[in-house]
């Protein structure tokens, strides 16, 4: 194995101590582009300039819902994605080297209850050494450090001898459309990484996901006389409590100490309620939609026969769930889980790399959601793992933030990487 | 007091008989105008044929929102009418007799879910005696039995000494806007009875009711780490079952022996509930919709504020609700209890005529719901009482229907009341 030259990297420190400013605006112009489901385009264009200005050959598409829907690993809450590009950059390596994929997701999730925040989620607001903005750590701070790491290595000069594939990818927080389209266009790897949110942690193993909807019959009367009707938002009420009981014994299961400082390994989250359409009518219909987490040591297939036979045991908690069982159905996005083998080289690579920058060991734990990498393992067979410099616990949430700095470790660590891994072209 | 002649009763009766079929049909067309909030126009042009033909002074109008929305009186979740229209009919009567109002909604609530209708809900189908649709029984049965009472004594001949008033009134579903709209344009008489369903009950005590929505905190997160964020949906269910101890309390006031046979007098229905927005995200928000009854023994705000104080107790079953309160309001709808005295003369003449019809005293109650009874004695100073063909139990469910010789036995109760109520001019 290569290892960075002590010279090479300090160069590679000192450029991105130079670059803080521009680099922490590239960010900022990224979170300021809203690109929740639907309007990735404007921050896309961002990465397209970007990738230019560093000489990438850049391929830009709107994914072709018609066909890959058919795909066996297509899953999506929507099948038409016109004006969504997903972005592709290659840059060829002079030969001879090991290829990298670097895959971050562009799209960010919905910003919530917007009373929630105390700026505008898209402000892109920096306060002391913290950046803010929905998106800005799932995962755009990951994407900028992806950026910066190639950008530090093409202004010093570095040939890499490896290909380098820098995949900017719609539809990760619906089920990796963007991630299935750009490894069926044929852009693969001999290994890949993904910078999601894991606060510098080191996460092999990812668990996968995905979501279900339940609809809970009740039956309409007058709220005037509501003991004429059944109430569905009622007979809600013991279905949730139901899947968390669930959830428990599912995660009672869970012994991989990757999973050890996780509280909740492979959570069920119920994240929409919908029910009833008059308030004084009783509800005669409640929808409920989650997300079910999949162990790496479970199929999909597994976890949702788990799912669908615990609802049927609501018929021996409340006889009306015998004649009106609940319907659960499986829609729109999932996630593979994935695992790359702890010895796995690049795993060898990026530890040394974490360690040459940060002197200390890194953490390595199992993901506690979902990523593309199941997707790149399964259809795309790279191995891949997820290292990112944003903060778990802040994706998904108001007044989400990363702290700029972790940013450009990351972004060192990644350089260092490229250079272990790739292979350096001495002229 | 005037009594119907028994030569005049058996004439009604038979007339009623020989035009069952078209009575029949008349309630049928009205039943497939589909008369939901905001297309109530195509129902009230039935009305409007029917009243024109009878004779009667007809007056057309879309309720001014903008000045009915200053009125104290006012609830309703719109205040723009346009393209709802409120219909008034007036038969004068020869003079010297006292006036009657009947009131009727023509809005009809929404079908619900209509896999849960075994047929379209506003096919207006007849089976076994029995007329199938949304509206039928709440209150187009209650209609054409008012309209076939002015129908039968228009066809015999028979003048009335007093004036009729025929109120087809929108919005009674949601705040009574229709009614009060109506009685704000003069349109006002010595009492009014209202044809809601009570399936031939009497119900001199009419409940409020009031709508209120709950807004619920979370605090959101990525569902791969739920723990990191606070579920809006698991905590609304705190709030539900909280509500739910409310109405037990405010029940188990409740003496009034006209409430006697009723399993909830004064239900607190929670008709809608909605949060969340991503099915892999921690709920944040959800909103709680219902309906507050109201005893016809309170008043509105003493009412509001035992609500309010009740979710205020919440902080002391779960600290998060201390920093977190669910935020109440009231909206939209809202119906004023109302009562007539039982001794009061419409009372005695309506008991009288039933008597006269179907020789059995009728059963007198309290009713479960609000009407725009209370409106009518609260702002028009008009004695109101409620009684009608429909059958309670059916009201606001799929596969609402109305048993059609009901219909035409009010209708034929009713006559005899205008009689021995508005007196006959003999010539």
């Amino acid at each position: 194995m290569e290892t960075v030259n002590e010279t090479l990297k300090n160069q590679v420190h000192q450029w991105l101590k130079e670059n803080k400013e521009e680099g922490t605006k590239l960010l900022q112009s990224l979170v300021q582009a809203d690109s929740t489901q639907g309007n990735e385009a404007n921050a896309q264009g961002i990465v397209i300039d970007t990738l230019n200005e560093l000489g990438l050959k850049v391929d830009v598409w709107d994914p072709d819902g018609k066909s890959l829907s058919k795909h066996p690993n297509f899953a999506s809450s929507r099948d038409d994605f016109t004006g969504s590009p997903n972005v592709v950059g290659v840059q060829k390596g002079t030969g001879g080297g090991r290829s990298l994929i670097f895959n971050g997701h562009i799209d960010v999730v919905p910003a919530g209850d917007r009373n929630q925040w105390d700026d505008d989620p898209f402000s892109g607001k920096v306060v002391d050494g913290k950046m803010y903005g929905r998106g800005v750590t799932d995962m755009k701070g990951g994407n900028v450090s992806m950026l910066l790491a190639i950008k530090v290595l093409h202004s010093l000069g570095v040939k890499l001898k490896g290909d380098v594939i820098f995949q900017s990818v719609i539809e990760e927080e619906s089920g990796g459309t963007g991630t299935l389209a750009a490894v069926l266009k044929g852009y693969k790897a001999d290994a890949a990484i993904i910078p999601e949110p894991t606060n510098l942690k080191i996460f092999p193993k990812q668990q996968g996901s995905m979501w279900f909807r339940v609809h809970i019959k009740g039956r309409s009367a007058h709220g005037g006389t509501r003991y004429e009707g059944v109430s569905a938002i009622e007979k809600s009420l013991s279905v949730v409590e139901h899947i968390q009981q669930l959830e428990q014994q599912r995660n009672e299961r869970i012994t991989d100490p990757l999973y050890d400082k996780i509280p909740i390994p492979i959570p069920i989250n119920i994240g929409k309620i919908e029910g009833g359409d008059w308030p004084s009518s009783v509800a005669d219909l409640v929808k409920l939609e989650g997300r079910m987490g999949v162990s790496p040591e479970e199929t999909i297939e597994n976890a949702k026969a788990e799912m669908e036979d615990w609802l049927e045991k609501l018929k021996h908690i409340d006889p009306w769930f015998e004649e009106h069982p609940p319907q659960l159905e499986w829609f729109g996005a999932r996630w593979l889980p994935g695992s790359i083998d702890q010895e796995h080289e690049l795993m060898q690579t990026l530890v040394s790399s974490y360690r040459g920058v940060l002197n200390e060991d890194p953490i390595v734990e199992a993901s506690p959601w979902g990523t593309d990498g199941g997707l790149l393992t399964e259809v795309g067979n790279i191995p891949s793992l997820v290292f990112g410099p944003g903060v778990t616990e802040m994706a998904h949430f108001p007044n989400e933030y990363i702290h700029i700095d972790r940013v450009f470790e990351v972004a060192e660590i990644m350089a260092c990487t490229l250079v272990e891994w790739c292979g350096v072209q001495v002229e």
